[in-house]
């Protein structure tokens, strides 16, 4: 077994590990975040932590109307012109911490006085010693080159802070959900390893979401692009109908991140227009009807919308992974990428 | 002479006609911004808008220290949960103003008592009438789907309102610079026709630029997808090293946004590993020894690196038009395209 199948099949009892042990040092942040209260959040990070950001971006808006940007690092690395940040609650989030741009940007912030947080599953790290304040993944040890577990206990910790600072009995009975949800997500997805033939000879894929899901495309074309090397990219649903809608003919594979919530509707009209384009649609939903307009279905259960990026993520995982075992690649070290990448 | 081919070549001319028209009404925007001081801004966009929104991060950012945010418009549209963004300046960029979501965000931040301005080609449009002040394109009617002349004008409306806002007489010459180098730049990529042959059957193609250029990136990667219609992915150079880089072997053609400034060495040294990995590099440059080492060079005038999107993106442009025409596709009318596209 490699250890990415490993990893994956761990990310229930990691997020259940983290649900269990990281209230309190989450609490005690979101006080700090209160007190500071900041008009805007900036958040650096990098790959597939960048895709967390993206989470945390739609999460923090809906859930606490607050804007989130996503941090520009070359202005504090090659042209040490940051901007202001003196106002913002400043979030690094990296896998190992080592990230040196994103410490780049924490460490400005710093120095600007104002709030920082990191977000890494190494707390003795160059980013997490950089920061004033840490949550920690507890995700264990990430051996396998491509990301799986860090990225969801990475969710996972954004949406424990989300729920911390709106002060929601309700949100937090509903995470409580997770850990039954995303061994459920990944018993159903057992059944992916029967089809990977069909993709075998596929050298271009696009994944489309939106809203929450929009971090889920983004991940699950970067896994893809990790570990088989083919081009894929990941798209928001409206983003796609302006221009790059226009590169899709018969046969070519496109991955809907469609769950369940406010972005059904659109997520299906995208399917009734890539239908008639003859695309293979790889479809990712609890929804039935959704689900049946599907080239291949790949059911997840139905889960509150803001945390279906945790479930829906996997499907993705399991897919990349079993498309780089059928086509014979090393699953763990993909080529030319190593697990820890320090760009300046 | 199809339509795009007109519209590439009048650039030099509609960018001289904004600089000559456009410095009263921009100057009284910048007034108001003053007086209004905002943290930070939120900038909504979609496709070619969206990448002159990411020069404004960077723009913004450099010269003004403003953070600058993209805005996640399905917060607007389809959760109806906009964030406050009452003390940001919001801004909406959209050539027709017809894109109902950009124009759902300004109206929400205008209901929220902020100050929103449209940048926009057409005036008396959705966008133009529902944001408090309008900086004009003035770039006559743009008839290609594909956008050219109106993305190099926003670049210019979003360039002369930072040199505004930084009331500084040396940007202010720079900038007048412009239409000039925006000339050269097109007699220097007459040459490109010459060799559309070479990349006639490549199927995926990879974009990176860094810093201002990032934008650039990502804006020819687009023209590529919108009118030859193959995988094209636009990277800022150091998120590529996060994992999509895996994917690239050799003989896979990399456009390189790589003038002279604060970037180049990161550009450089990407460069050089792309080289190992036996690429086939397109480089986009005024700096002679990086030239030197492209599969196939696309030189352009030295120029001040924070104008240098604005001429670095139309070698690009002319790229992607020849192979339109080498494909025997029709250039002015992608397949699948509309020239106004409306999401919601």
């Amino acid at each position: 077994m490699s250890r990415l199948q490993q990893e994956i099949a761990e990310q229930p009892a990691v997020i259940a590990r983290l649900l269990d042990e990281a209230w309190g040092e989450t609490e005690q942040i979101a006080g700090a975040i209160r007190a500071f209260n900041p008009p805007f959040v900036c958040i650096a990070a990098r790959g597939t932590s960048d895709n967390a950001a993206r989470y945390a971006q739609y999460l923090f808006g809906h859930a606490l109307g607050l804007p989130v940007m996503l941090a520009t690092p070359s202005l504090h690395t090659l042209y040490h012109k940051p901007a202001d940040l003196s106002r913002a609650l400043v979030i690094g989030i990296s896998q190992s911490g080592a990230a040196q741009d994103v410490r780049q940007v924490l460490a400005d912030a710093r120095e600007q006085g104002t709030l920082t947080l990191a977000i890494t599953n190494v707390a003795d790290s160059p980013l997490g010693n950089t920061a004033e304040y840490t949550l920690l993944l507890r995700a264990g040890e990430e051996l396998s080159v491509a990301a799986s577990k860090t990225y969801t206990t990475q969710l996972t910790v954004v949406a424990m802070l989300a729920v911390a600072l709106a002060d929601s009995d309700s949100l937090r009975d509903e995470l409580a959900l997770l850990p039954g949800l995303a061994a459920k997500t990944l018993e159903l997805a057992a059944a992916i390893s029967g089809w990977a033939g069909r993709y075998q000879k596929v050298a271009r894929l696009v994944a489309l979401g939106r809203g929450f899901n929009y971090a889920t495309a983004c991940e699950i074309a970067l896994k893809i692009k990790e570990l088989i090397y083919i081009a894929s990219e990941g798209y928001s649903e409206a983003d796609f109908w302006h221009g790059p809608i226009a590169a899709i003919d018969a046969l070519h594979p496109v991955v809907l991140v469609a769950p369940s919530g406010a972005t059904l509707d659109s997520m299906r009209a995208m399917q009734a227009d890539l239908a008639k384009r003859a695309a293979d649609l790889l479809v990712i939903s609890d929804d039935v009807q959704t689900l049946a307009g599907a080239t291949t279905p790949l059911p997840v259960p139905a889960a509150p919308e803001w945390l279906s990026p945790i479930t829906c993520v996997m499907p993705g995982q399991i897919f990349a992974m079993q498309q780089a075992l059928a086509r014979g690649y090393a699953v763990d070290k993909p080529r030319g990428l190593s697990k820890v990448t320090v760009t300046e």
